[in-house]
């Protein structure tokens, strides 16, 4: 948890850029009003490059930092189901989403900051030395002042720290956690909260904290610098909205884990 | 045609990285032996990254300059079937293209240096002034220093020029052209040239005096700087080489266009 | 207009199964409530498999009478933007997706009856012979019981009955007609016709009468025993029960076009 | 092992019609001289429409039986990575393809006889009953009466029989043997047979006396009434030309598994 002398502050991230073609994803200009980081799809789970552009122009426009969202080569499966594709491929397919990315920002006046990989790809890293090694190979190869943003602890994070990256740890706003620091699994009843004030409440408590209540009534600690927020689901702009006013009121500020670095 | 004080010089390009997954196109190490300037697929009419990638290095290992080959999004048509595509959806996805192909490079320690549009999109946007200025577009928004490759007297080289982009006139080793400098289409007798001795011929004849014989017998002139050897075929590597060694013979200088600008 | 005795009727028509992996398009199961024949999308502009074979069953369930939205294979344009592909090419596109279609109807104990295509492929197919060839000789290979269903006059319902297969015109209720009975274009303003009840006033002044008002005010004859109503449109389900509304209550019967037939 | 009478019998069948757009994979003409069954792509892992087309007519002309090697949907690996996708998911997209395939080849005065997934599927399915149920469930679904071939003893074919289709299990010519009868792994030496006269050896020694020898030199018994030649590879046709002549030297009948059943 970062803090600037009596201040909390946290980070606030969503997934966007993912529509394509005629079909839309959640609403992004509002989320991007909320948000301080934007994990901008890259084409392989989703985005199309216009849209991409567009997404990665109101970012830019709004100052909120930049991020690629890569993903595995599935669009009909929106990159969440495991694919078993060799380490080399992994790391060029990500290379790929990355230049493509960070072309559109630049274009545009803004530049990829980090990265953090999608749905299916970020739980296998989490856990897979190999599918971890070929990420942060990818990207140390693009661009080594990049920021790996994944799950605390993760296999991910190790991989990228011990490549010399920047790592910040994220936590899930809507997410229950195990006692152990662990997602409970969609799986399982209660591992998803949908009531706005209990969400904003958890994210409250953890910029404040660094603490989370697991799922038994624990406190864990979190070391996450950055909130995920689910902009996909219907209701998703109205509980960002809820998560940005209940920071403000605790006077936590929210600003981007990549505040301090060069434009 | 560019000349350094007596001797004449010339560039040579081919189509390379047109591999996808499973499925091989041509001898891209062998071509890059032969040709100065690389127009590497960028994924969206062929060219997936992991190839891509092999592709760019190999070119930059040889000094060769790499170029992308932008083209519509169509695997199943390898870029060869025109598509109505809006012009914002295209300079898009030319942007991506772009992107993409040039982090890899970059990865790599080389830089894209110029962009020649692919197969349907590079025919239509030679006579089509909307496909020209999207493709333009893009290309100023990724890269105002990128050098724009097309036919001589065409809409793009026209639209990229307006822009300040540099370009390049391009002519082909092994089609025959009509006396209006045009090129016979496909459907007709004689469009392509297939032994290797005339085609080497003619493009000694081109970059020794800026002129090619066309089919009525006639000279005309073409205001070309790099010639298009293609690398597809079969006895494609063959031709690339007698091109080549016939140049050497006539001691005309292979050179990059690219050759003086900053690496 | 097909007419039995005293008693008008018409059939309403509803493009579905649009959706792709995780992106939803349209609420089917409302439409089909609806309509009395539903355009399935068949995978190459829109459509997956699992979506397909659900809009399948609760096409089959219902009584609705499936029929395959063949489009052009484009997911990222949505089947919108007209491509230049050669007619065998073509021909191949849509037998493929008729058998994929068709299988899917038949595991489900139901079977494919008509045929219309989608987008750019039906506005291409209303004027180009060679298209218009291409999907009537597809659709004559995979089975020559299949109905063509098209604009009125079009060289697609030329195509297909030269070679012997049954034809319905087709109207569409939310968009304005030319005098001479051609649509207006998208381009013009007050080409779509967006007010529920003006729609349904439209549709049975068609079914009562055969003629619909142009946008000069004239009259117009549309031989037409379909009507198209969009579904994928805000609304979209609000406007088709409106329509479905006035045509009960004016005593129209709503029946499928291929009622008579075996089912 | 099928024997009439005296005389010993086998198929051959090879992986043909994955071609994709400009991309050639092997020669199919010159390999369904030799073999009497065709796994025919379909779309998924590899084969575009009008190349499967030109496989199946080659096919039916020459009475070689088709089937389906239906995939997971995964050009860029053609279909040879596992992927985590959902049953029923997985269920509707070889449906998908079974539809396509057959209709193509009833189109052609065919029918579709039997199924054999490809790649990574195949394996998948040899140990994962999940899979292999949905594989099974799409055949039944589609049609009962076709044969279900994979390895024998595997999941495939045991939930295959489970549901009432016929079971085919199938040997690989140039693939070696652990004495448990299962295939050395790509990843150990000798995994291979690239000799063609060994391969041809094995395969009349198989259908001469149901055992082939491991790479231990035991003797091992494979339930397989056919063998696949690859098809693919430099020399492919030459190695299944040698393994169809070895075979009518040694007086084996090579006829389709399938040559009972109704055409």
């Amino acid at each position: 948890m970062t803090t600037s002398i009596n201040r909390p502050e946290i980070d606030l991230n969503a997934d966007l850029g993912e529509s394509f073609g005629q079909w839309t994803t959640g609403d992004d200009e509002a989320m991007l009003d909320v948000v301080t980081s934007a994990n901008i799809a890259c084409g392989f789970h989703a985005g199309d490059p216009i849209g991409m552009r567009r997404t990665c122009r109101a970012a830019v426009e709004r100052g909120v930092v930049p991020g690629a969202h890569v993903g595995y080569r599935d669009l009909a499966g929106f990159g969440r189901r495991f694919m078993d594709i060799a380490p080399d491929e992994l790391e060029a397919d990500v290379l790929y989403q990355l230049g493509a990315l960070d072309g559109m920002c630049r274009s545009l006046g803004g530049a990829l900051r980090y990265v953090k990989p999608h749905g299916a790809l970020y739980h296998r890293a989490s856990t897979d030395p190999v599918q971890a090694a070929a990420v942060a190979d990818a990207v140390v190869a693009h661009d080594p002042a990049l920021t790996m943003v994944g799950l605390p602890g993760s296999r991910l994070l190790e991989a990228a720290r011990e490549r010399g990256l920047s790592i910040v740890g994220e936590a899930f706003a809507d997410r229950a956690y195990n006692p152990d620091g662990s997602l409970v699994s969609r799986r399982e009843p209660g591992a998803v909260v949908h009531d706005a004030d209990s969400v904003a409440h958890r994210v409250v408590a953890l910029a404040s904290t660094g603490r989370m209540r697991a799922v038994d009534g624990t406190e864990i600690e979190l070391d996450a610098d950055t909130v995920c927020i689910h902009g996909d689901s219907p209701g998703a702009v109205a509980m960002a909205r809820a998560v940005r006013a209940a920071l403000d009121e605790a006077g936590i500020a929210v600003r981007p884990f990549m505040a301090g670095a060069p434009a």
